[in-house]
């Protein structure tokens, strides 16, 4: 077995491998620029995997990310995230060597990008289609005229296009809602394009989010997608519909503490700094914060267990429902595999305790 | 004002004094030990001020937190976690070096601590006075007797006495169901003391949780008590009553990405992998994640705002509510402080992310 001591993210390579294959046949056939999110795995050896099916163009969600990715050959990346402006330095040193993108969504932010912009700056306007969390509206016209006068009148930004993403898939019940919620986007977006195409020729309509891109049958009709935890997978994208529990990459194994076979439960090390407090609520009686799978020798691991979840989270501990003929077999210090409800925010945690198999 | 780029925990150290000083002194008030938790704060900056208050004994929430204080001359330090069979190599090197104490909680694990320590070891029993999540029941007196028979014919290891956390204070409706939890666990623990004295004389009875000990009179009748949390307190601990919102140690410094006053709402760098996703539900279509306040230019800050608060959280996005008149203030690039739910996983994210003032 594994010499495994703490809770420690287990990667299953093949099955990441596959799920990038599946995701980047789909931006082929659909004829889409592939840039895939790596805010999901921050993870060099991940994007190695990338890097060998030829992808070279990736999205981040923070400077620090662009920083650690550029540092590591990556030279065309966008950060999905609204300019900070209180980090034109950095971005103006990392736009001086790599090809970098940011979005803006206000003339405010773009008046200010554009006085102080040192390098050549590709910039998107983050459009909000419906998510209503960042970007402007279609209907905002007059905002976004603004923005792109400044953006035109700038010796170092370049207007790339519009780019939303559709995150409110995420709180979507079932597969229809989410293709409504695309087909909207995509209006949303060819309008714009439509628009200010003659304008700006080469201008782009970049589209992100796993629901919508795993389950789509394409993407037809965008320019470019820039999914991210397709590569991993979770249980929520389980229960959303993006994937079976096989396609999911990653497990944390967790020590077993104790058994308390009175109340089907057993204690693993692996708490809320592990898993990360993300969970599923059936109603307000039942959260679930992790699916239990039995680990192989080799670290690999199994379906599911029937019945079996992760029912809380303190700092470092975590509660495990099990069903009593699994708990018999159970002792203090073998491992359990706990599948997470957020592979993001999970992996995020254990930056510094992931193995790959 | 402080040069602040990124979410940044700031740890205002004269609060936190005084939280350390009203706990340090009920303690001596109620003559018990005072061995505080160090998992909230995870830093060697507030160890030093507890340091310089006189406290030498400590708690901690696992092996590498213990090996992080020990290397940093902490000689006193109780694992409150139920011991990990799979870390014993790194407990004997560390029991060796300081005056280490650990949990158990059932014979299995006793057993096979007495097989494998090869260094002195104190040995508390985990008692589970209501919380059910780990710990024997009072009533489990076979197993417990057991226990004991195991470690009085052990060489190295060393019975301390029982320990109890009770954690379901975090599920009280008020101070007066607090204070039956505490009462209840304190009857438990001295009838297991009055039981066993005379067998064990220096046998203790070890207590923690915050909403105990910060909202009781007094922590008489015990012979240690472990809070944590206190040290910074937060959101969740204002809404139990255990604190004013003046008494929160800590708040994380947000840059403005952008604001949308059609909505009320701001936009924030600040996710769930800097403040964590615990959050406060008042009913089902209405969570908090923090409160805000206006940062001062030394980095204090002031009330929160009536009205406002992190509304929702992505990976590194937050929602902010807030009220119009505020907002037309705020424009991106400024600061807004956000006050945790949760001090302890706020902090351990932002542990490399953290300025003191």
């Amino acid at each position: 077995m594994l010499s495994i001591k703490n809770p420690t993210l287990i990667v299953n390579r093949a099955i990441a491998s596959r799920n990038i294959d599946r995701m980047l046949e789909k931006a082929r056939q659909s004829d889409v620029i592939f840039r895939p999110h790596f805010k999901t795995h921050q993870s060099e050896e991940i994007a190695q995997l990338f890097r060998e099916k030829r992808v070279d163009k990736i999205t981040v969600s923070s400077v620090k990310m662009a920083q650690f990715f550029a540092f590591r050959g990556w030279h065309n990346i966008t950060i999905a995230f609204p300019f900070n402006v209180l980090e034109m330095e950095t971005v103006n040193q990392l736009a001086s060597q790599i090809k970098l993108n940011i979005l803006v969504e206000s003339t405010l932010v773009a008046d200010q990008l554009a006085g102080q912009a040192k390098a050549e700056l590709g910039v998107f306007i983050k459009i909000d289609t419906g998510y209503h969390r960042t970007g402007l509206l279609p209907s905002q016209v007059i905002e976004t005229e603004s923005v792109l006068n400044t953006l035109e009148h700038s010796s170092f930004l370049h207007f790339k296009g519009f780019l939303t993403h559709a995150g409110h898939t995420y709180h979507a019940r079932g597969r229809q809602e989410i293709m409504q919620i695309k087909a909207s986007a995509l209006a949303n977006l060819q309008q714009l394009k439509e628009k200010y195409k003659s304008r700006f020729p080469d201008l782009k309509i970049s589209y992100g989010d796993t629901p919508s891109c795993s389950q789509a049958a394409d993407c037809k009709g965008f320019d470019e997608i820039r999914p991210g935890n397709f590569v991993y997978f979770d249980v929520m994208q389980y229960h959303l519909g993006s994937c079976s529990p096989a396609d999911i990459a990653v497990a944390v194994a967790c020590p077993v503490m104790a058994t308390h076979p009175e109340r089907e439960e057993a204690v693993v090390y692996g708490g809320a700094v592990h898993l990360s407090k993300e969970f599923i609520a059936a109603d307000d009686n039942f959260r679930l914060y992790g699916y239990i799978v039995k680990l192989n020798r080799d670290g690999s691991w199994g379906t599911p267990v029937n019945g079996a979840y992760v029912s809380s989270l303190s700092q470092e501990h975590g509660i495990v429902k099990l069903p009593k003929n699994e708990l018999k077999n159970l002792k203090p210090g073998d491992l359990l595999g706990v599948l997470p409800v957020h592979s993001c925010l999970t992996a995020n945690l254990l930056k510094d305790e992931t193995h790959f198999i």
